[in-house]
């Protein structure tokens, strides 16, 4: 018997974060109900997001356009870097309106379990932005963990002959707590009160 | 600024059942770290059902072979039809390995409130596949609702002249509950100990 259409559509489905088996088989009956409109649609939604969509060049976010919306927005505080593990981070800020400089993505933590040494993570960059010496704050948006503290460390090392402000959030982020799960207000109020190292 | 690729695709995955706006960003995000992997293939599984995937032209079950599968499966019962609400009561039944004859999906319930006449179910079809004298048993496998309970009463009107068996799923299905959403072993125990109407 030939690769069922419908079940390898699920497996496909099934395998996103926040959908089950049953979910997956749900949404794609719902779908099948007007293919034209509900599925079509999603399919060269993500076709066009898969060729469209890089890494910016200049601060890792995930977007279209290449400088991000972000870097490429003249309105947005050029002397202020917030750095962010990854890109659901830097998502969840913007959402949160919290900060109006720019971002970098380092692209993960240090961990010593995991295997994630300095070179893995975007630190070669950052520095190079720095060199531009237009920036004037740096602020360490990473989580309380035994992770996000390591490598707020280091980078605090690193950026010390630079001459620039170094800042972290404040001790509004729980411990232990994932920032992109946060609410809004958490991460607005613990970005304001954020403290100098 | 022109429409965005990723909040267009987080949109559209959203209205999916079973996926928030929140989850739908991360599964966009876990896509998006890499796309020809994670991304494309589900674009084309999509346009693959929806060109593949039509109604069986018998029974109405949702396949990308008509007759489906289960009517062309010489190995079926060919003899007794089990009457469902939908594809995803027919697929709930499938994966219960609970029925081994042949499926007629009836496309809703009779509801007064929700202005669903006779004319608006597939009843005609299966009124025509039953002339053709194959039949011997029909099993009503409608949930225990109000509207459930009508469209069997108008289904066994219909079918008493045809000389046809009617039986209907035991009352292990719990009063107002879905049934794709049971357990497999309720499922088979319902269709095992159905009775005569
Ligand atoms: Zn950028
Ligand atoms: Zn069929």
């Amino acid at each position: 018997m030939r690769h069922d259409a419908i079940e390898h559509l699920v497996g496909l489905l099934s395998k996103l974060p926040g959908l089950g088996r049953r979910s997956a088989r749900r949404a794609v009956l719902r779908m099948l109900q007007d293919p034209p409109t509900r599925m079509l649609p999603l399919a060269e939604a993500l076709t066009a997001a898969a060729s469209a969509v890089r890494p910016c060049q200049l601060c890792g976010n995930l977007d279209s356009t290449n400088p991000c919306r972000v870097c490429s927005d003249p309105a947005r505080d050029q002397d202020v870097i917030c750095i962010v593990e990854g890109v659901a981070e830097l998502w969840a800020l913007e959402r949160a309106h919290a900060h109006h400089g720019l971002y970098h993505v380092l692209g993960g933590l240090l961990s010593a379990l995991g295997g994630t040494g300095p070179a893995d993570l975007s630190i070669q960059p950052l520095m190079a932005r720095l060199a531009e010496g237009k920036v004037r704050e740096v602020i360490l948006a990473l989580p309380a963990t035994v992770d996000g503290a390591a490598t707020a460390h280091v980078l605090a090392e690193r950026l010390a002959g630079t001459g620039v402000q170094i800042t972290r959030l404040a001790q509004g982020v729980p411990i232990g707590g994932a920032l992109d799960v946060l609410d809004d207000g958490t991460l607005a109020a613990a970005l304001k009160s954020r403290r100098a190292i």
